[in-house]
């Protein structure tokens, strides 16, 4: 099919297909869970063929890798509120609505599950945390540039988002919004 | 064969199938990861019939569940120092250790894995974050019983487990003692 579009629309049916392909991937994953489909169960819910996925993405992984990204692009853009407090509060109750729900657990099961499937899943690992390692860094600097003085990156990922993903990871305790507020209190105390 | 075993043995015959049951679960868990094998695949490796396996366990949550939890209460006799801070420096330091190795990333591997499979799964999940809330508890309740003020569990698990947890299952950032001193000392600082 591919053969018969006209050369001149770069990015017309290359845009419906990975759209169909991203919708396939978020429906499977709703219903079936991560590791529980294979690229011909995309392409089949997608109606494209097989080899239309493997030669755009390459691999599963890859293909799961930038549905996660292009979620977490669409879904968080960072904060820009004027003041490093204000971010950070705003950021960390923007992650816990996105990690509350299904597709967010799915995106942090993603992650992990990715770091046990080899190179290449180490590698697409790696690049989604450091797509958002950037993000984070990005609204850290800011505040270094207005005179604040931010943590690092790590000390987000320890004291905010860490207990955020554990608790949901492991369903053990809820994320209220006094909770949230705490962590970033508790992580502005000790820069 | 189990027909063949006397009576007025119990746990003779028993106890080496379980032996040998866990020790082939290890094994596979090294080679494959979790959600790599099955039932099928373990009993074979510790050369028992698969209704061994099923008659005993159940399913292979189940099984999973038992090995993961044998392995915590194995490796994590809980400190008793004599301090609270004494206890938690020397439990951090303990399941540091612990989640290092690929034994203990493959037991946290499997705890998100089981949030993932199901009613049983959760179940599984449940049990197993209990028995390491009451070990931890128990810690915190002799402390409280000396006049100290000691967190709570879920403080434990917010600040120290869940930042190592993280770090270790994203391969964020390395555990050195000074960061796993420092993970405790925060904590201690904001009861």
């Amino acid at each position: 099919m591919a053969e018969r579009e006209p050369v001149r629309r770069p990015g017309g049916r290359s845009a419906r297909v990975r759209a169909a392909v991203h919708q396939a991937v978020t429906e499977l994953i709703g219903e079936r869970g991560y590791g529980e489909f294979t690229v011909g169960d995309v392409a089949a819910r997608a109606g494209v063929a097989d080899t239309s996925v493997y030669r755009r993405w390459g691999t599963l992984e890859a293909l799961l890798t930038d549905v996660a990204l292009t979620r977490l692009k669409a879904q968080s853009p960072m904060p820009d509120t004027g003041t490093l407090a204000g971010d950070l509060h705003t950021y960390a109750a923007q992650v816990a609505r996105e990690i509350a729900g299904p597709d967010g657990l799915a995106v942090l099961r993603l992650v992990v599950a990715l770091s046990n499937r080899g190179e290449r899943g180490l590698q697409a690992r790696d690049d989604f945390l450091a797509e958002r390692a950037r993000l984070i860094q990005g609204m850290l600097d800011r505040a270094g540039d207005r005179g604040e003085h931010p943590p690092d990156a790590l000390g987000v990922l320890d004291h905010i988002m860490a207990p955020m993903y554990i608790r949901v990871l492991f369903g053990a305790g809820p994320l209220t919004p006094d909770y949230i507020a705490g962590l970033v209190d508790r992580l502005l105390a000790r820069p």
